[in-house]
């Protein structure tokens, strides 16, 4: 009896409440889910962001707006504190719109191009050159001066449509994007062009950051339409006897560096508001669209977190910390000065969580860092089944909590669904009409379930 | 020694085979997503089907021309039988367009509105009544003949938007389409108007099926657009003194049935060609929008799986049956045909999957019948774990297959994403450009791993 009354005691002190936690966790997540799907302020924040400001690159007039709605959106939620971090960002201007061509002798097609971020512009009256099509980086040494001295380099990397997740095919894909101008510069190239890393064949070039090193000149580089890369490689293969030269004109600059700033917000833990939680996306976007999935998505979740726990009158025991990252897109300054203020204050982050991949259905979390604390995250993961949240072995996190690797233990990105991103990834069609206000939503209740769990335990 | 090569021995018969065939089924899974993502045809056999054909409600010209596509495609697959199997349909024509008004006194304003498919037309010149809201089922009798009498019902069932699963908030907020006629009619009510079911606020009415019982009198029914339904909802709240009326007139008319076809092909299977895997979707499909998702999604990936088959020169060990059944919208008859000619025949069904929840992202398949089967379908679900492929516990399958429950000992369904399909469902918005090509060959790839799984081990 007294064997019994024993076992009933060890019941009651060791499985009744891990049971009740558990019940209690499913329950607040639930509420959570329920309060995003049915009352969640994301999607009209976000209507508002790429509507009415737009495209924001770093150093706009769009981007100091959106700095401002930074400030008021989060100042709406009554967190315990709204404040911004001052940064010095890159300036670079795209000027107006570029023009290219496709020309075989007296014949000249035009083909849609935009200027690649950070790009110098082509000469005045602009920069006309017999072409080069490159399908790898081996074939670049092969080809040599001798093929590439005063060309064109046009860089026709394959898309593979096999891979199931896009950002493994963006990631072999886009290559070139960034590094395909330091790489012909030094074979004596003029200029290069791009094949937009993109999923689908279409007429929109897809913009994004290219980088150049001092050491090596300095040649223009735009990106290309999938479909009139298709066109311009067909039209090398066919040989007529009449060179087929590019001519682009493009008129971007970068302008001396800026003052931009991030914002950010916090709820202060109750227990342990030592404990950083940072989550968070980036607010500068591209020129070319609204910047509505990359990463304006990313922004509003964020904001959400913080909404849902005071909508629902949650009070977390660490602090949760809210951030709007500047400069993502070209140049991470944003990431680095948070980074930086996070070591000067001696602040003790504990987690980060970001969140642009875009606003799509979400899919699970990937990681990196300490793999016993990331144990212990996957240890929830029976919580997340009824939101269909399953994949949680994926590794990667996101590039601005890239910066806090060495500050902060475990660093986690969101992952959505990746079908349709690269569609629209830094285009023109990066609207708001693309975004999906429940997936967008179940985004962010997934992330704020996640933050919820380690303010509650810790790591 | 002897006892160790035993053991190796044991090992090569009993562990090695088994790694060898899960690693051949690896192999022959991921050339089926591989051909589906780089090569399949679905989404340009879709383009035809939504854009030069388009909405193929039973029994109307673009029906036929629907059957004789499907001949076509499957007959360009090259299977080892491509037949039709006949049956009469129902044939309800929508006639003019429909026009309603919410009326208060003087002052009418025009509303969205669709009839609901089967219905009856309102009188000539339409039907104007006062109209009554009624939120749930429990408040008809309460409201009796004495407030419904001479009367519209306003069905304003509320869409649960808490509802992970968008299906789930569908099969609630979905009744009264069916039976709001049925129910209010004995009560002396002249026609009904229904909330759409759609999870989102806006324009567009969706139409559906509703049924009448010969027993009670046929009144009209018609859907209303959210946006609207919200409107008339909100008139009716605001007392003004003066009676809001509703307002519509619908044209619609059932003539006699008509003949259609269910259209299938075959591959046989090289060891048991008598154990049938039967895969399908609907090829009639509502007449307001082009029947993109639902369900000409269905049909391609269903083509596609015996496409898939042929193009990899995969030779299934069971028959492979693809069936386009004709009428699910409004009748059914095509599914019953079906389980009728299988059963006159002697047919052994041993699995049949049915894939009709739109052309999203497949997130798993849901199951009926026998549990020690549907086990061993499950046992296989980490080879589907490379593709997302995660939601293996869900029950239910589809409305086509359903015929087949005492003949078919598992049914099964397919499982898309649902977050998008309840904005477009039975509306002008079901278009071709609403589809992804990569989510739709995802799902048709899915289908056909889990087909040759079949086709290889039985159940």
């Amino acid at each position: 009896m007294k064997q019994k009354l024993l076992l009933t005691a060890a019941f009651i002190f060791l499985f009744i409440p891990q049971t009740f936690s558990q019940n209690n966790d499913s329950l607040i997540i639930r509420k959570l889910y329920n309060e995003a799907l049915a009352n969640g302020k994301a999607y009209g924040w976000l209507d508002y962001l790429s509507n009415n400001i737009g495209g924001r690159l770093s150093g706009s007039l769009q981007a100091a707006q959106a700095v401002k709605w930074g400030e008021m959106i989060l100042g709406s939620i009554k967190t315990d504190r709204v404040f911004k971090q001052q940064c010095m960002v890159p300036h670079w201007v795209r000027g107006a719109k570029e023009k290219a061509y496709i020309v075989k002798g007296d014949s000249k097609t035009e083909v849609p191009v935009c200027a690649l971020g950070n790009s110098i512009a082509t000469p005045k009256g602009g920069l006309t050159a017999e072409v080069v099509e490159v399908r790898s980086w081996d074939e670049l040494p092969k080809l040599g001066s001798a093929a590439l001295k005063g060309k064109i380099v046009f860089y026709n990397f394959e898309w593979d449509q096999t891979k199931i997740n896009t950002f493994d095919a963006y990631g072999q894909a886009v290559e070139p994007r960034w590094a395909g101008a330091q790489r012909a510069a030094p074979y004596g190239a003029v200029g290069v062009v791009v094949r937009s890393a993109a999923s689908v064949h279409d007429n929109n070039p897809h913009t994004g950051s290219m980088g150049y090193i001092d050491s090596i000149p300095k040649i223009p580089a735009c990106a290309i339409s999938t479909n009139a890369a298709d066109q311009l490689s067909r039209d090398l293969k066919f040989k007529s006897g009449v060179p087929v030269k590019f001519s682009f004109t493009q008129n971007c600059e970068m302008l001396p560096d800026t003052v931009s700033f991030n914002v950010l917000a916090e709820i202060k833990g109750s227990e342990h508001p030592e404990e950083i939680i940072t989550v968070g996306g980036h607010l500068d976007s591209w020129d070319t669209g609204h910047g509505a999935h990359d990463d304006g998505a990313g922004v509003v979740q964020s904001a959400e977190v913080l909404n849902l726990f005071k909508a629902l009158g949650l009070q977390p025991k660490r602090t949760i910390r809210c951030v709007f990252f500047m400069n993502e897109e070209n140049g991470g300054r944003g990431g680095k000065e948070y980074a930086e203020q996070a070591k000067k204050l001696n602040e003790k982050l504990i987690a980060a969580i970001e969140t642009d991949a875009g606003g799509f259905v979400p899919r699970g979390f990937s990681f990196d860092g300490d793999s016993v604390k990331i144990n212990k995250i996957r240890s929830w993961q029976k919580l997340f089944k009824p939101y269909n949240i399953y994949s949680w072995d994926g590794s990667g996190s996101g590039s601005d909590i890239g910066h806090l690797a060495d500050q902060c233990p475990v660093l986690i990105g969101l992952s959505p669904d990746s079908q349709r991103y690269f569609e629209i990834h830094h285009t023109t069609a990066d609207t708001f009409d693309k975004v999906n206000q429940r997936e967008l939503e179940l985004g962010a209740a997934t992330m704020a379930a996640l933050v919820y769990l380690i303010s509650e335990y810790g790591l």
